[in-house]
């Protein structure tokens, strides 16, 4: 007999997501989903692809349904969960893969998103090398969870092991990222129709206003104790899911390729689910599709004097719905890796 | 009566691009086209698309063949238009819109080709605001061309204007783009295939090796007399054309972003084809597919204390075929814009 | 001196099509332009890929604002032209790139669309070989003309030929279609959002009731003088634009090969927009992006006693305003191909 | 202990796809990988996406490599397993995942492919309902068994119900599949390249010269005792995986919708992995995705006097390797679903 899981916000792609990656979870059951314009109609109707929970059917997004589970994640709109979350008894385990609850600073909060701030909840990037050791062991220990921000976690763990060593200048990041338009859910808009996408790539949010910036500056203080600068940039391109992360840094006076390697080999050698390929080798989106990894490709460009870092991942499994599931494997002592694929589907 | 052309290499992607843009030119016709394995097949044949040339018959690529006419193209692999060039009259009018005699420095050449250095010819950008004026009076005056490469026309106009007024730093540029595979012209091969580019993105060449690396650095050292550095990663995406060029820059103490738009407003304000969008507006790549255009927008992210550029353009038009006919045109002493489109076909 | 042209509805696909293909019309001059949530802002702003027109700037599309131009565009979306129309002074040229006048039988288009029936236009196929000649004949001396849906002219025009001879029986046709989703026009919706299409493909509106059903029916009803019917299925594919229209139909007892190329070669031999590939040559949808054209290629299959015909053609340009100006140039006394252009823009 | 299990091919894309479900299998352990170029390098190398068998090393496609195995996968190009079939023990389950053994008629074979004919094996689609009951009690009593080409099996799934009813007419079949090209294996070739059929589509072996017309026609033989024919076009369209086949066919004299309907609840109306949606849905590509499954939707089109049938499918999984494993279990005695995914990976 497994956990009774809810997911809030099931209709929407991070939802789904959740749905996909626990239909093959040994111990987290599915028992109940909700939505807001799809209450009363099943899975099958909203959700076609997923068979497994087909005979689900949405029911709304209250306190009263959530109550009653041993896990919650909840997958709405940024700024729907705050209120929602904080009526949840204290022993349900709560993941939110939105952003109500990521940064640690108000004053970051009121700076990029509106509405009222409800504090922080512990991260989850279990891998997230900080100064005080890895996220997982605060993760093993709480019963509140923020899932990351798709980007910020690529950009963080593709920077982390380098601004760590302090072989980077952290005040000279520098992020431009390939990203699909499934990352903005299900909304349909202008910018995000079909015909706008196809045989086009465009730039948003450009000059320091994406949300995910002090997001990241937040994880790489944790790692160095300082906080830094970046310049992002979201590229959305093409492809209906994933991130390609190109991360650059000045390097610090006595970096090299190989004292670099090594840290990162340091950092991330042990890990399931975030990996640094070969010299010579870089990731591919496609190589993580359908997968709870990040895969890492980096190189030293001397000339520039600056780091490169290519970052793959799959925006709605290691970017959000993977990172909350094993996030929530740690907090109920399970394997970490339960129930996450390993293994991109490609091509 | 307008100018006889030849066009070497027709089968490829840039040249097919030279001749879909001479149909419509009012003065340049085009009376010859070579090709290697296409010889003996119409275009018709091997360039479907192109019904206003269909039935022109290739002829083996050799000075004969391409000697008598005013104008010759060259749209050769990397290597091959060095010895064909050197064997035609001086007063043919030849435009290279391969690689072969854009760089300056014998060295750069060494480092990035392989094989024999022929020289440098005059560089086909005629906006890039050089420190000797426009290079479109250089243009005027030559019988030779090297028409650019497309990433490396992308950042060099992308950036210019602001190292040239000293408000960026020369020595800590960044550039990363979204391109799509056209660029690397008709070859096939398993990274370039459907299958794998479909779904998903991925960077190559990273870490200062891409052969655009010596060329942007040359240009801007046109621009203020000094070289600098830049790291240029560029990320394959699934469009068949274009680039979204987003290229950043560590600000100069003074500079601000009124004082910055100001400097591109002058550089690019009278300018046809190479035009800077208004504050809070960003090009995409649709915007200008077919046409002969660069757009450009910028912010100034004051937080990480950097310029943000974003350049988009057709990497078979403005990228290469198109800034070849612009440049042939000046050279011809023809209007700067003739045959030019400079609406974009989207979506 | 060219002819004044308003185009009402430019903010659109359709109509922006009109004003870039117009752009380049000898004749034709756009000096207003109409919209609706678009009012007040300018060409550039709405449709950042028309340069040539960036300075135009929408107005409100009434009939005050339409009347006194020579020629008048309507782009409007479905059920919107017919009240304005009916209030434009009869000597003025107007088109209808929307639905609202296609239809000759009131009952067809109470079977297919709601509101009122308008009545029917001259419909712009020029090439449509009817049993009373090109439809070219009856456009030259018209003022009212219904440009034809995209899949329709397609579909019509490559079974044409082969009905009108008789070679396949008209009771047995089949048209599957792979779309971009632009048909659609610049309306987001879910379905057609970027995230759900990219990596998917499917059909939409099938059993017979989409509306370009009847006006195929029309359409080979002119060629034969009878009725026939048609199995139409549209299926959304990842291209922004472009139709690949796979029409078969059952061979009539004493069809072959030879004989059924031969009355295509009739047919379109001397059409300049409208081509039939050699013997083993089909056409792709790449091979007419940007261009006024359509490309057929035909295969008999004997086992299978069926004609295929495969048929390619931009749904924007020869679908919609290449064949609404193609259309228009006819009824204004030019040569029929003015400002349209005959290369596809290829990859 | 399980099952220890050869790919034989596991360097393409169907072989590949053979690896990735088995890591999730229950009793299937690859313990042996072969491959032609890629010998003596890990499938990490080779497969970037395939983490959990990334230290694999390719070993060469023989006999010797292959013996000794309870189970082999062969995924070679066509024409290469039939010579190493040969050679294999009889009591080793063999499943070829390429056309070798698939044709029962050797007419068929000569008129189709080149070289020697092989025989048949079972053929690998258990819901398959033949005249002689579904072919999975056939699967579960051989040591051979040729998985089916994805188009085959898509069209002949689709349309087998009616058929084998009487409902439909068996010579007067259409099949029109918008394929993406992952189908045609890893193979890189211009026509196959990203450039090309980005923003394009194109029709290919059309006239019934695809090799799948034969396993088609076969496969409907299976289900009424007689042969028909089938027109059949594959249209190559921008998706790297699935297939949506609209299937149509001319309506038997007292077929109506609702009689239809229930032929095919009666037909799936309990298989796991073959499914009809309820009237007025129909499936698209991405709800197939990764996932084992074929989803079908109907409609009635009673003025056209036709059945259409769409089936969408992921031409590596149900088409392929799913298809293979499936079969697979029912060999070995094990569940049929063992290890194959029933959720698609959308969006």
């Amino acid at each position: 007999m497994g956990f009774r899981v809810a997911v809030a916000g099931a209709s929407g792609y991070a939802g789904g997501e959740v749905l996909r990656l626990l239909a093959a979870h040994p111990e987290l059951d599915v028992v109940t989903v909700t939505g807001h314009s799809s209450v009363g109609r099943t899975v099958g109707e909203v959700q076609p692809h997923l068979a497994s929970s087909a005979d689900l059917v949405f029911q709304d997004t209250t306190t009263e349904v959530l109550a009653g589970h041993d896990v919650v994640f909840l997958a709405l709109p940024h700024g729907q969960s705050g209120a929602i979350a904080a009526q949840l008894p204290d022993d349900v385990l709560v993941i939110d893969a939105g952003a109500d609850h990521r940064l640690t600073s108000e004053a970051d909060w009121h700076a990029f998103y509106p509405g009222e701030w409800h504090g922080a909840w512990t991260y989850g990037v279990p891998e997230l090398p900080t100064a005080d050791g890895r996220l997982r062991t605060a993760l093993a220990a709480t019963k509140r969870i923020a899932a990351p921000g798709c980007n910020a976690s690529a950009v963080s763990l593709a920077l982390a092991p380098a601004v760590a060593a302090g072989l980077v200048e952290q005040d000279d990041l520098v992020a431009v990222l390939a990203v699909g338009p499934s990352g903005a859910g299900r909304s349909s808009s202008p910018a995000l129709s079909a015909s706008e996408l196809l045989g086009s790539a465009n730039a948003y949010q450009i000059g320091g206003v994406h949300r995910h910036v002090p997001e990241i500056l937040q994880n790489l203080a944790l790692v160095t104790g300082v906080r830094g600068t970046v310049s992002f940039t979201p590229v959305l391109v093409p492809m209906a899911r994933g991130i390609l992360a190109t991360c650059t840094a000045r390097l610090a006076p006595d970096a090299d390729e190989r004292r670099i390697r090594a840290v990162y080999e340091e950092a991330y050698g042990d890990e399931r689910f975030v990996r640094l390929l070969p010299a010579g080798r870089f990731p591919a989106v496609e190589h993580t599709i359908g997968a709870n990894t990040l895969l890492l490709g980096l190189a030293v460009d001397a000339a520039a004097n600056r780091l490169v870092v290519v970052a793959a991942l799959d925006n709605l499994v290691k970017g959000t719905a993977g990172a909350a599931i094993q996030s929530a494997n740690l907090a109920l002592g399970l394997p970490e890796a339960a129930g996450l694929p390993l293994d991109g589907t490609a091509p």
